[in-house]
């Protein structure tokens, strides 16, 4: 896959770059993509841009075969439409704001808008916004969104009567993303999927959307036991240490580059703090350090080496730095424990192989 | 203190506000800003604006008398000076990004501008940039910045070789924000402002910087032992759940603003989730209920109503709404546990009184 390469000039290498940063590197990300492109083939992948809230790492996606794509808000779904990335945009949550469903509903001449609706009112929303189709939410045991199974049939029935078009159902198995117990994950998911399906005999249309990354496998794996026509996965383009621990054949695409700001005999201080990172998965990691502690816009961590861990040590090849025994003025790589919000808290992203700096892509799907 | 009123036409009310929101109470943050005044007067307190990130509020801090303020990064210091608040701004934090130090000094003609040294390689690109002003950062205490004290002095002498003006001292004893054992922080605030006091002699200059939300009435009541001349504080401005537990006379004025999008009959959603709040301090409150989680963009709190817990409680005064049982379309109101994260994910804050909406104030500072 041929990625575009246009630098800002003087920012040729990570060591240019003004920190903190939000450093991809392609080939982690390639990876990534033609992975699950692999498992999950065209359609029956729903990349969800919530991950990653960036039109062009989408188009990315889109280049791999994905031409549906599942998005948490307003902003995103207006974002990829205009775009050009509309084919088929699912809002895979519940709106009530009349606006901005309105604005939504001014796109559906250019883009294929779906959204999601679990209650008489998020129906009643969607009809006097001018939505056309919608998709029922099932609660599958998260407690969330969704409506409850039994009232999946009912909720369709009056959507139909307010002239929606139901095109079928979703859930969103969340508590089933992780866990140590792989066997038990599968027996779940399937037990999830079978609530969700019997709502999609209730409901009708012919969607069924579900899953994530972290149990895209078994949705891969036993396609004609969960019933699903597409999974949306979207931490599987990025990753984070949190995702991370699960085995997934995900490489660690994403880090916060640092610049190193001070320094003592114990520890070092970054410029990497809690307004770059999403820190409700607990502390990010440095390869081969121990991070102490993040404050608002510093990381401090030991200067000790520790040994590689499992968690970060993968993310660690891309760009060659000491980060043990780091002098002020050099560089460290931060690996987020999550990457969604993470990504939500900076403007832009740079695309970089190796030390390389190739390009540089606005984060265009902040906000609401 | 009046506040320029004028608010976009249609939304006078909370009720319509598009969500998630940065809502503020115009009398919970005067009574802040007016209780924080008499105890620290003029100068004895130069704000932290890393805590709001909003000139805007900073120049209501001004109106209450501080003219002298503190920033966390190159983009605060600038975006001050340029909004004309450049009266006396400390840059309390390192940094070695040439380019960004180099903007920096090209205010100078127009703000007072001072930045924190704490290396040998810090003071070489101060002066590199044509930096006039510099702090001696000393660490006391807390593992982060800050050089050794016993070293302060060296640095002062070979900061004004480089032809840089040394101003004084800085240090924070973030470590003693936030005790349950109040006399126990009074001992130790005193005993780190013993080790910036010699630092003091050793480097010269009239500045001695310190100090913070959390012990800013040890510094308040003990100015003749603590010897400083200047209080950092910003979280007093808005304050959060994490302050709130301590006891101090600030009043809770900021909140986030969210809309209940799903129901259930033992939980209900809300569209403020992690990607509108800082979870580093763990999970936001709502006044009579239980969170139970926080995801990307949702929280999910029991419907079940419990007894006012200290957190959050005093908080919901300003705004009328039923935060149990609620019904898809309601408001709710959500603390934050960490305000400083907080504010730095949003674009802007309202200001209001009780439901009325009295102004929009860009949140222009974020970024780095």
């Amino acid at each position: 896959m041929r990625v575009r390469v246009s630098p800002p000039a003087r920012m040729t290498t990570v060591h240019d770059l003004p920190t903190p940063a939000v450093v991809v590197d392609i080939d982690a990300l390639e990876h990534n993509l033609a992975t699950m492109a692999a498992r999950l083939p065209g359609p029956l992948l729903r990349p969800h841009v919530k991950a990653h809230k960036s039109t062009a790492l989408a188009d990315l996606q889109r280049r791999y075969g994905h031409h549906h794509f599942t998005c948490a808000t307003v902003r995103e779904m207006v974002g990829m439409a205009h775009a050009g990335l509309g084919d088929d945009l699912l809002l895979a949550n519940e709106v009530v704001d009349l606006d901005r469903l309105r604005e939504l509903a001014s796109l559906q001449d250019r883009a294929m808008i779906t959204v999601a609706v679990d209650s008489d009112a998020t129906v009643d929303a969607a009809a006097r916004a001018g939505i056309r189709h919608v998709v029922i939410d099932v609660n599958i045991g998260l407690p969330r969104c969704g409506c409850a199974p039994s009232t999946a049939g009912r909720l369709a029935d009056a959507a139909r009567r307010r002239g929606l078009v139901v095109r079928g159902v979703m859930g969103y198995e969340g508590h089933l993303m992780v866990s140590d117990d792989r066997a038990a994950q599968r027996r779940e998911t399937l037990s999830a999927m079978q609530v969700l399906n019997k709502a999609a005999l209730d409901v009708g249309g012919d969607v069924i959307s579900a899953g994530g990354t972290g149990n895209h496998d078994v949705h891969a794996e036993h396609r004609a036991d969960t019933g699903v026509t597409e999974v949306q996965a979207g931490s599987y383009a990025l990753m984070d240490t949190y995702y991370g621990t699960l085995g997934l054949p995900f490489r660690q695409a994403v880090s916060l580059l640092g610049t190193v700001i001070s320094t003592q005999e114990k520890w070092a201080v970054a410029d990497v703090g809690l307004k770059s990172l999403g820190m409700d998965h607990g502390n990010p990691s440095i390869a081969g350090c121990k991070v102490w502690f993040c404050s608002d816009e510093h990381i401090t961590f030991a200067t000790e080496k520790v040994e590689s861990s499992a968690a970060g040590s993968s993310a660690a090849g891309a760009i060659t730095m000491r980060a043990a025994q780091p002098t002020v003025g050099s560089r460290v790589r931060v690996i987020p424990a999550h990457v969604d919000p993470t990504m939500a808290m900076h403007d832009h992203l740079w695309l970089v192989r190796g030390d390389e700096v190739l390009d540089r892509w606005p984060i265009d799907l902040r906000g609401w």
